[in-house]
């Protein structure tokens, strides 16, 4: 089976305002053997452009590094307008396990990213989500508060020295937020009811916020279209906190409130083994290997 | 997402009583830009070999006409001996969807391929499985029957005129059966009884030939380790008949009787689908688009 990470850099330019950059950073992303892009997307009004690249943990490693150059080489954060909050031209790189590669393979390889990054750039680094050194620098918003024109003065704060580098930002590229992350599976519950009050409660039940499943954020939200209420979630571990708990636990706190699960839905990608675990609990089986016995990840050996 | 067919050719040889032949064969599998060799399994006893192969429909068009080229110019089968029943030097050339490919797709490749191995080499072929052109070619024992010394006789018989080429087989490379088949899921089910009666009685009702589900094989067994009694299941169209209508038939009727299901087993290679369709009913998943949101499916592209 092939190893493959999943990366998914962030950039503060848009296609829109500049066509030049964008198809600079594109060419880098294809410029390495061994990665593949599989999506660019760029917003004008936000003026970011998403990449989604996979590829080996090599390729990806020094993918990860050529882009952060050209982006520094090509983008001067000082003239830079845009909706979306930003404190770097490379402004967040997240590494996520997709095909057999462990989430400490990847927090290893965020942090020698991040050194090359600084030693080779001197744009300064933090570390976040699975890589982070504190607890405070592993949501990206506490990192990036301030942006790229408070930075200087917030380094200088005893808690913000960069993981890796000096206390001061690169003077056009600012600072970067790098680490490791799970895939995450948007997985929606919609219940028979319209009482939104139901799905608030059990969803308060089943967050790790609140006492409940540790990798699992939830809220109850109304769906305009169907007037029904829906337990809406982000299942940031789906290894550690599989799709059937949260379901089996909504099925059962609902059933408590007398109201049935209508259906679920996941919004956007899902690893196939975030499913495949929740056919194997159905299923009742037994001794059974998903990377060895899934055709799938065979396939492209 | 990249389409990929498995090919899995059998060849009356085997590395243990002709190794230089086995070595050509592995070597012309992987002659082929777009194909990959995935395993390459030989038995002495039998004389067999099957090699297991994945590419694209163009590439795996190629590789099977060079393989049974390569057969034919290499193996004798009059003076071939071996446990296995045999027909041909290749001996069975099944063609099976694995990625982004249909049925109907496979099944018009493996009548490209017969056609051209009787134009190029001169050697018969039987269309079997889902190509076959009557009922009594799907069964490839049927097709087999009488084996490469019988095949001159038989080839007599009104109802066995191959599908491709004359009613003589090749002198030294026999008749070749070529067909697609869907990918064929080995699915077991533990009851927690001793009694072998209640696996039969389920077993019987549950499977096609006896009323059930039309692509569903089960029979009832005893499995000697744990003293209890298995459906056992050959799922071969699992699309059609999935997974999860088997385990739930067998649940029902298993409660009929007062037993429970102690637990299931896949033995083999099985297509993630063949789990996440089950995933998908048992989470009561909407619109849930395997292809396009499972991570995986993208990641090779």
């Amino acid at each position: 089976m092939r190893k493959l990470i999943e990366f998914i850099p962030n950039f503060s330019v848009s296609e829109q305002k500049d066509e030049a950059v964008f198809n600079e950073l594109v060419k880098t992303a294809e410029s390495v053997p061994g990665c593949t892009l599989l999506d660019a997307e760029s917003d004008g009004s936000h003026n970011r452009t998403v990449l989604t690249i996979t590829g080996s943990p090599e390729a990806i490693e020094e993918v990860a590094f050529l882009l952060c150059k050209k982006a520094m080489e090509t983008i001067d954060l000082r003239k830079h307008t845009g909706a979306h909050p930003r404190m770097g031209a490379t402004d967040v790189m997240p590494f996520v396990p997709a095909q057999d590669v462990s989430l400490e393979e990847c927090i290893e390889l965020s942090k020698r990213v991040a050194e090359r990054i600084w030693n080779q750039l001197r744009i300064p680094c933090f570390l976040y989500e699975d890589s982070c050194t504190s607890e405070e620098r592993r949501n990206l918003a506490n990192i990036r508060k301030g942006e790229f024109e408070g930075m200087s003065e917030k380094l200088q704060l005893p808690e913000w020295e960069p993981d890796y580098g000096e206390r001061e930002p690169h003077p056009t590229a600012g600072v970067t937020a790098v680490g490791a992350r799970m895939p995450l599976v948007a997985f929606n519950v919609n219940l028979d009811t319209d009482d939104i009050e139901i799905a608030k409660k059990i969803a308060k039940a089943i967050r790790g916020s609140s006492g409940g499943f540790k990798y699992c954020k939830a809220m109850g939200v109304m769906i305009a279209e169907t007037g029904k209420a829906q337990v809406s979630m982000n299942m940031v571990n789906y290894e550690k906190t599989p799709l059937f708990y949260a379901y089996e636990m909504i099925r059962t706190l609902a059933a408590s409130y007398g109201v049935n699960i209508i259906g679920s839905e996941i919004v956007g990608l899902t690893p196939a083994k975030a499913l495949i675990d929740c056919a194997s609990f159905y299923l009742r089986l037994r001794d059974f290997d998903c990377y060895k016995q899934v055709m799938e990840y065979h396939l492209g050996e």
